[in-house]
Formats: C-alpha cells, structure tokens, sequence
C-alpha cells in the first residue's frame, strides 16, 4: 500500500522534541510528529480533589484542547457554546487516565499534577502526541521538583509512549496523517510502557470490523515504533534545567 | 479466584430482557444484567445533523444517562451542573459509534436515528449492557418500520453485543459487577459481531499495564459470552409487534 | 359527555403501585395511571441547605423530569439545552412544597429528603401522578429508617394525594389523559390530605373562564376520588421491607 | 386580626398607576401598591414562537424579573448564576398565561405581544400587581395599537386584575406585605375578570392545610377587591396618547 | 454644526436627579441626562472576594444592565441567552474601577459596596450617567453609613462624575445622544474629579483616527462639562435622610 | 526612575516576530515582545454576523484567551466557568474595534475575517502585542488573498501598531512588563497609525488621577515607539508567501 507522503506503512513521521516552551510552568515541550504539533505543560496545585482529601495520596488531571487555528477550517473556540465538546472531554481523560498509571501518589502526596495539551496545529493523531508530549513535559517536571526539593525521589514508576495505528483495506498503517485518518476502515490508539507492556488500547470502527489477529499484528507494530520514540527521547544525555530563551531541540531527522 | 456472588470467572450474570417497555418508542427493552437494569428506547426523526444535509444518508445518535437513584449514593442530576459529564458523553460516543458500525445508512435515506440509554440501577457493565440493549431495541424498530412501511427493507447490516472484562492479579474476570469494577487492575469493554469480529475495544488501567498476550485471552472468553448472549436473544422466536401491557419478557435463568 | 375511553366523568384511570422499584433507594414506586407512569425514588442527605445551616431543622427537595421517550414525539433532553425548562422547574417546586407541608422537619433534625420523580410515559396527569407515587414512596423510606432506627418515630404529619381535574363544556371530568388535556378549556391540579384538607389548588385556563361555584363542584369530586385513591395505598395491609426482586404489585383493576 | 399597618383583614393597600413610564414601549406603567412597586411594559414583534409558524395566529409571552436593589437585602442578578431562577420562571410562566386569556389571537395575526414585568421595590403581591399592571399597561398598548392602525379593533376580550389573599389563624387576609407573607399559614393568588369569573387560583401551604369552606369565603374576598381595583382603573376617564414626559398618575388615596 | 435637537456643540442635555427611589438600599438616585435614564442603587456586604480575605481591606463591584424596554427596539434579556454579553460586562468594569478609583478602602475593612445600575431608558451616554448617578448614590450612602455608624468617617477620597464626546467631520460634540452616537466618526468617555483630574479615559474609532490636538481640545470640553455636572449635584444644600415617599428633585432645567 | 531589567523609562522590550507559524491559517505570527508571546492568527469565512447579511459589506471578528500555562501561577482555562471572563471578552472587543478601524469593509464583501489571540506567554503588555501581532498577520494574509485572487486588491486602508505606558510616581513607563504593571498608578494602552493618528486610547487608573499634561507627554513617548515598530516591521523587504517548515525570524535584537 503507497502512502501519501511515501512512507512505509510501519514508519513513523519525523519526530521534533523542543524543552521548555514555557517559561512558568515546571515542565514542558513542543511535540511535533510530521505536521502535527502539540504544546505539553505541567503544573503542580497544592490541592486535591474533593474526593481525596485527608487521603495522603495525590491526582493528576489533564486538559485536551485545540487552538482555533490549529485545524484545516478554522474550529469554533469551545467556549463559545458554552460547552466542552465530547470530543475534547474524551481525549482529556484518556491523557489523564495513562499517565496516572505510571505516577506512585503516595510519594506526591496531598498534591495534583496538572497537565496542560493544546494542539498548535492538528494533523492526524493529537491524542496520541500528547500522551507522549506529556509524559516527556512530565518528566522534566519530577526532575525539575526532586532538583528544587518539592518531591524527595522520582515519583514515576514506569515511561510511556503511544502511537495511532489505522486498518485501510486490511493494511495495517502506523501513524496515520489527517488525510488517512479521514479514509480509514478501523482506528486505534495504543499507550504502552517503554518495557513493553500496554497501558491503553482504543480500537473503534464505524465501516468494518477487524479479527483479533489484526489485532494481534497491531500491537507488534506498535511495540516497534514505541520503541523508537524511546529511543529518540532517551538519546538526548540528560534533562537540562529549564532554560526558557535557549530552547534544545532534538529531532528524529537530525540523529 | 473466588466471586463474590458465587459465579465461575467466565460466568456472565443473568440476563433479563423485557420488550416494548415504552409505548411511543419505535422498539425499547429493559435490559437487565444481574443487577444491572437499563432502559434502551429507539426513534427516528425525519432529519439529519447539518453536515448531512443533502447527501442522502442517514445517521444515528445516541445519548446515555443514569436516573440519580439509579447509584448506590443518588447521584446529583447532570442538568444542575449546567452540563453532561465528561464520562456520559464519552459512553454516549461509543454506544452510537457501534451502532453505527452495522446500519446501512444509504438505505435509511436523510433521517436520524436516536437511541436513548437510560440507566435505571447501576452495579457494573452499564456501558456494555446499554449497547447489547440498544441494538435489541434497535432490531424491534427495524422490523417496526419494515412492518409499517417507513423502510423497504431492514437497514442492518450485522447484530452486535458486548461486555466487560477485568483483569484481576491476573486473572481474567467476565462481566464485572461494581464491587469487582472497584477493585479492578484494568478493565475492557469489548463490542463484538455475532460472526465473531471486533467492532470496539476499550482498555484501560490505571493500576497494572497488561500484556498483548493477556489481550488475546481475554478476546477468547469475550467471543464465547458473546455467543451465549446472541443465543439469549435468538431464542425467542419472533419479535412481536408492540404490545406494551403485555410485555414479553425472556430470561436467561428461565431458559 | 362521552370519554374517549368510556370512562364516567368522575372516574379514575386504573391505577398500579409497584414498591421498590429502586433497589438502593430508601423507598420508591413505579406509579402508574391509565398509560402514564412514573418513578418516584426517596433519599436521605445527612446535610441541609445553606440558609438551614445550625437550624436543628431539615428540608425535603424534589426534582422532576421526563425521560425522552416518555411522550409521543421524543422529548430533547433538558440537559441538552443546557438548562431545566420552566414547566419541569415549576412541577419540581409544586412536589417540593407538597411534601413538605406533611413533615415535621424538628424530628427529622438536620438532614434533607430528595425525592426524583422520572416519567417513564407520559399520558397526561404527571404532575399529580408524580405527587401520589412520591408520598408512597416516601412512606415506605419512613418506615424503613424508623425500622433501621435512622430516625425514632414516623416523621409524617399527614397523607397526600393528588388528582387533575378538567372543565370542558361546562362538564367536569376527572383524571384527563393526553388527549383530553389538549382540547380542555380549564385545568385544576388538586392535593388533599386523607382527612380532606386541601394542600395545593392550582387553577387555570387560557381559554374560558370559569366560576367559583364549578371550583365547589371540583372540590367535591377531587375529595371523592382521593378517597378511592388512599383505599387502594391502604388495602395493602403493611409496607413490607425492601425486597428489590419480588416486587409488590397492587393495582385498581385487580382489587 | 390586626395588621401591622392598621389595615382591615379586606382592605388593599394604595394604590398608584403611572402611565407611560418608558417611552419607546407601545404601552407602560408603574403599578404601585403599598411599597410594592413594579414596572410592566408591553412591545410587539412581528413574528411568532416556532409551534405557531403559518398558522395565522398570534402568541403572548411574559418574562418577570426582579431588581437587585428591590428587596431588603440585595438579590443577586439571576444572570450571574447563569439561569433563570424557577421562581421568576413560574411567575413569568403564570402572567404569560393570564394575559392570553384575554386576547383574541387570531384578530391580532402572526405576531407576539412581550410584556415585562420588573420589580423596581418587592414587598409582598408582586406577581398579582405585575399581572394587574401588565392589564393596564396591555390596554394602553392596543389602545395605541388601533390609534396607529397596527390592528383594525381592539383584541381584548376580557379585563382582568389580580390579588393575593393568606390564611393566618384562620383569619382571611387580603393583599399580604412581605411581613405578613412569611408569616402565613396558606397563601393564594387569584386572578379574576372584570366580569367576577376566575382565570387562575393558585392555593399552596406549606404549613396548614385548609378547607374547601375557606376557599369559598377566599373568593368572596378577592371578588370584591378586584371590583375596587377596576374602579380605581375605569375612574380615569380616557386612555391619553403616549406623553412621557408628562406622566398621568392616578391613585387610590386621591380619589 | 446643527444638532438634532438645537443644543450647542458644547451643550449638555437637561440633567435630572431624583434621590432615594430603592426604599432598601443604603443610597439611590434616578439620573437622567435628557432622555437617558439610570437607575443607581448602592449596598453593602459584610465579606471580600476571596482575593481579599484577611486583608483588612475592601472592595468595590459595580453591575450595569439595560431593562428590556430601555431600548428603541426591545432588547432581548441577557439572561435568556445564558450570558452577560461582552458589551454589559465592560461596562460594569468601568464603573467599578471609577469608582474604587475615590474610595479609601482600608477605612472601609473587609466589606463591598456593590453598586447595580439598570437603565431605564437609552438615548446615549449610559455608560456616562451610570457613574455621575452612582457617584451621587454612593454620596448618599456613605452619608448614610456614617450617621448609622456603619463607618467612623466618609470613606470618598475624591468626587467623580463623567460626560462622553464624538468627533464628527471634525467638530466636538458633547453629550452625545443615540442619533447622534450612530453617525459619530470617534467617541469618547471622560471621568473626571472635581478638581479636574482625569480616572479614566477612553477613546475609539471604527472609523476615523484622531491627533493628540483633538485630544487636548477634547479634554478642555469635558473640564468645563463636569464643572455644570458638579454645580448642579452641588447646588443641593444638604444630603437628606433617606425619604422614600417623598423623594427630593433636582432638576438643571429648573436651576 | 531605575526599571528591574535595567531599560530606559522610554525604551520597548526586545521584539521577535516569527511569520506564519500556523500552516492553515491565512495569516500568523508569533509576536514576542520580552518574555511576552502572543500568536495571531487570520481566517476568512464566507459569510457575515446577522446584521450585515445582504448589505455587501463584510466584518471583522477578534477572539482573545490565554493558554493555562501562560501566567506564573496556571490559569483556569474559561471553558470550565461555562462562561468567558469578563477582560478576555473587553480585550476581544477592543482587538476587533482597533482592526476594523483600517480595513475597507465595502471592498472585502460579504465576508468576515477572524482573528484569534492566543497567548502563550503572559508578562505585560498582552493585550497590545494581540494587536500589533493581529495586524502583522492581517498584512501577511492580505497579501496571499491578493495573490490568490481572493481579493483584487489590498482591503487595509492604513496601519497600526500598540503600546502600553504607566504612569509610576509621576514618571511616564513604557512597555510595562507584569511586575511593574502590577504596582503602577495609572495605565494606558494606545492604538495609532503607522502616520501618528490615533485610534484607540485608553486610560484608568484605580489609585491615581492623572493630567491632561501627562496624557500629552504620554503621547509623545507613544508616538516615537510605534515609529520604531513600524521600523521593525518594515525592515523585513517583501512578505514571503506562506513556507510554515522555514519560519522567516526578524528580531528588534538582531537588526
């Protein structure tokens, strides 16, 4: 199957990673994957939600949203129905949901991780660039708390990465670009940990269903191109303090 | 691993399926799960959302809520908060998306149908009940409208059911109830064809990452139940017109 | 003035009582009247309102709704339009103030009574089916926690019921359904204690205006039929303990 | 019984009107009784609700709010909670439909009469003098409407004025200030036509139940201050063209 | 340049005082400015916004809203659309701000004034006579405040009042009313102390720019302008007690 | 009087402008002025607000938010208040008015152009830099219309730039940075065109009332510093076509 831009259907799209983008907030990145461009904050309150407190224990809560002009037809901010739209509330929890599995709350205590993903320019698989976009910002934020004192050690158990996977005419594609995604048969999404295992795994279909052998075939490709992000991430030697005007940029292209 | 009612760990609870339970729906039922107890009604409305019009196709939406003495502790009205939750609309997405999955929507022409889940007890696996209860009320409209005229034919294009799964210090636990769902590694909701393919899949923890080996097994005992619900539902001979004061009501225990 | 259905002017609809129709409520009802029907579930907070706050006293609320497919043409939901309507308000207000003016809120000290009244099919009456099915239910929650000694004693201080009456060519017919409520000329709504005191008189017409001796020839009609209505509640010699899956039916037709 | 300002058990307080209080309206005034003081203005569109499309009729609708500074201690803008509140949408609800009562539709076409009733000083009986004041300030309005050849004749079929009357000890007492108000044991509103016939009653007690021999010497009550208030209106011998600088003012305690 | 009706370029419209028209608030006026008129109302609250709490400090809200019928045409009530729309809520910032701009808030402790000025009738300059009319309300509260011993002194550090300007074919205009507001090529609002120092400034145009001499020659208007405001709020001996039924007024077209 | 980061009391901060960093729009830039960033965005929509449609004239729309992360202490995101704040809506209205000003709506048409303000850094001075961002992103955007036929010719009748001053015991600021804005006494922001007019100002102060003489020497520091944008801008020879993988980057630093 030829794609669009010529990649291989298991090749992922260039990867840039640039620290840092935001100068108030503990930690940070740029994530782009092909055009597909995603802001990553993180942010501590010294609070919990109602349901936790007295608890000793932490939370972590993210927010999905999309800048205005970030989608081929301008999108209506989702303000002005006075409302949040499904789409945003869904792909907010499901970024809450995986990186609350990597996270030790007992270690954070009575305190909340905020994460921050806006979507700067959207094309194909935001959901999937921000769950990594994030875990990055928030490793650079447990570094940035152990380094000021805030948190006594690393309260991450576990990394992970996610990538979108698609089925076109019973072709498995990885990473599928917004043209893709428009013309797919069935769509996942897949959050795994750097050893290997899966965290989350989102497999829908409104036009055809799929066996549990493509299912299987999937995850195999997914372990790989999980497994180069890693390699990517970890290839940079070590996580520099926050250094807001000298931005370091790494970049799948450039290694 | 022992259950706390007694069930073997691929043993799905019994189920209950009363029809015609709304007098001006076009098909309901109340579907019951052990107990689980959910109101699924179907109509069809003579229009299309905007990004339809004109095109000679047809759609379906699907809204799920839970009546506030439907929860252990009465659950506040979504109303008050001046908007739905992020995780009723996020099962309100899912439960039309499968839907969708299995209706020809270039026989049905520009019309909207529009199934409403309502929850009436809650002890587990709503989500997956409210899909298998919908598509059965769904096939009662169906024949409705054929019987009526409204269609030529019937419009679907396969039969779906689903349930849940949890992954327990790695055992494998059918159809969860919610003291089982509360203490849960992670948790499936699987949607399945009565051939056997996947229409949806959901997996998700936010305790202990599962391996693709452990998703495998798990799709095996999903397909079995499956079968038995479609079994469940094929049993009885014919769908009737409506008779809404004499409810035919079918049971798995009674079988 | 012949009925549509061959009913006396002064006749009820049948009336059926389900109990417990709610396993985790502290009592509730399915009520029905001819083919309107209604859930009426009781709970108890262990908090009051602001303006009750160190008071020693309590408060009972009650909230009403339809479920979508309770009337001919689905109903939107409330929630879409992102706020209660003014007739659900209304109605909600008017079960409130019902209920309360029965309690006596010293005894019940510093806690609430949230009734929700959810109709399940809407044939006319809902208003005042709501208010009856919510009084049962209501008695049985009363009985239940003095048994559970939640409280000492009864904290009722009177019985309710409630009947709709109409005036439609000078002729008075009770208890109107669907059909007769859209062609009437004036519409009463009426609650009477079971000793024949009036609790509630909502008159009103957009049509034709009407005396103050046929509201004396209402009134005497209403006491007769709220008199048939507590003989029914009453005929079930005692108000069994929760027992969710064999519910206790009663019903007019079969006494 | 003695009132708190010396008023006999059946006697209104004063009474003032002031004509063509907002001069861009078609038809205004501020009624003013005892303390209570309220503005009601009336306007025409030239367009109906939905539901009316094409049907060669016309509709009325109400919308009553309240002024922060108009009570004792500063009410919160309705808007700042983001929703009407049920009260203001029951009143508004009930003026609404008094008014239609009154109005051949179909003379008046596809057009809608708004009125607005705002409470510039709240002291008890405000929605029976918005509904008083709303009469008043309607017949001005089709006065000026037929002057203008907006319509051919007059629409009104009926004039109307309203009262409210409590129960306290069991003692009637006509026209409550909000002293007395919440001290009542039963409190009623009653609108009537000039013609002594009912067009609403509406009877609520949260407190003491009453009897139908009550409401009866109630009505007696309200009939003959519904006489004095439309003396008081008829006593002003023509309905003067719009003048708003020199506004007319007519009251009780001049006559 | 002519103007509409007759007044010199540098004229200001009549001016109308009426004081005391809330019977409940702690200071009122009614201002009118020729057929402009405003409703100021101020009060007190015994708390802070939560920014404040603790701070032995006070603060000052103000809430602009226009009634229904103030407007040529009615305008749609705020309410009903679910929001407070962009232009209101300006509006009541720069109200507040001018007026926190006078007051000594360490002298107040921790309580707000909240000022509520609704308009009655539109005819240009609101905006203006909102806060020249809640300058003079809170003038009478304060008064009020001390006599009751709310507060050991007055609060006001300085007096306010304000005018609007427009820029047409390159003439002043003072005063601006709504004809003459529409066809303006720039508009500007002016508060000024009494001793001719400048609060607040603003000027815009969606049409012509303007030079910093138009400024200054706007600015020697605007001086001479609220010296006649002051004359006139001045002129009054002595601010009476509060007087509901017999409100004082001040008029200076009968100076 | 010394500022923190050592610039002059007439000196701007380093600007960076870095050209069409969003592929999809029309137009945009990311706008830096010290550690203030701001990205503007331009779109066209083929249809104009309600009260424009079949004047044949077109309109300008601006939306201003700011992202969480932007403020040294995370920021709620206003979507969850249900509602936008009130000096978000004030910025968005004055961002529109002041663009409004210099485009010639009768040649546009029956279109409306959008800008959406999003900032991603906040520190001082957003709201100007929204401007002077908005308007270099309008620039950009016109001239690819015109290239690609949109328009036949340039709509933008002249050009703007903003600047922000304080007034500090008496000394004039320019270009206030958030630590300074925070303790100033009296703050102004000024629209003006690339030729010394002005088209929007506006000045308010909370705690100091400022002269007519210092809002002329004010103007004059104004004046200089929008000269030396202009300079800035127009250093950059020709506006590229849109090339988003190779930002053209011009700095106030590097020039």
């Amino acid at each position: 199957m030829k794609r669009n831009d010529g990649r291989l259907t298991n090749q992922l799209r260039p990867i840039k990673i640039t620290y840092n983008v935001f100068e108030y907030a503990a930690g940070s990145v740029l994530f782009e994957i092909g055009k597909t461009k995603v802001l990553c904050a993180v942010n501590m309150q010294n609070s919990v939600p109602p349901f936790l407190k007295g608890k000793k224990t932490g939370w972590l809560s993210a927010e999905y949203a999309m800048l205005p002009a970030s989608t081929h037809i301008r999108s209506e901010r989702e303000l002005n129905a006075c409302k949040r739209n499904g789409r945003s509330q869904e792909i907010s929890r499901l970024i809450g949901r995986s990186l609350r599995s990597i996270i030790d709350f007992d270690l954070l205590g009575e305190r909340t991780i905020v994460i921050d993903c806006d979507v700067l320019q959207a094309d194909g698989g935001t959901r999937t660039a921000c769950i990594t976009g994030a875990f990055i910002a928030l490793k650079v934020a447990v570094n940035q708390w152990v380094k000021e004192g805030v948190i006594a050690n690393s309260i991450l158990k576990e990394e992970i990465a996610a990538v979108s996977i698609g089925i076109k005419n019973n072709s498995l594609l990885l990473d599928l670009d917004f043209a893709e995604d428009s013309s797919i048969d069935a769509d996942f999404n897949i959050v795994m940990t750097k050893s290997g295992n899966i965290v989350e795994i989102q497999g829908s279909t409104e036009k055809k269903s799929f066996s549990g052998l493509q299912l299987q075939q999937l995850l195999d490709i997914a372990q790989k191109s999980i497994d180069e992000i890693f390699a990517l991430i970890d290839n940079q030697k070590i996580f520099k303090p926050k250094a807001p005007f000298n931005p370091i940029r790494i970049s799948s292209s450039t290694l």
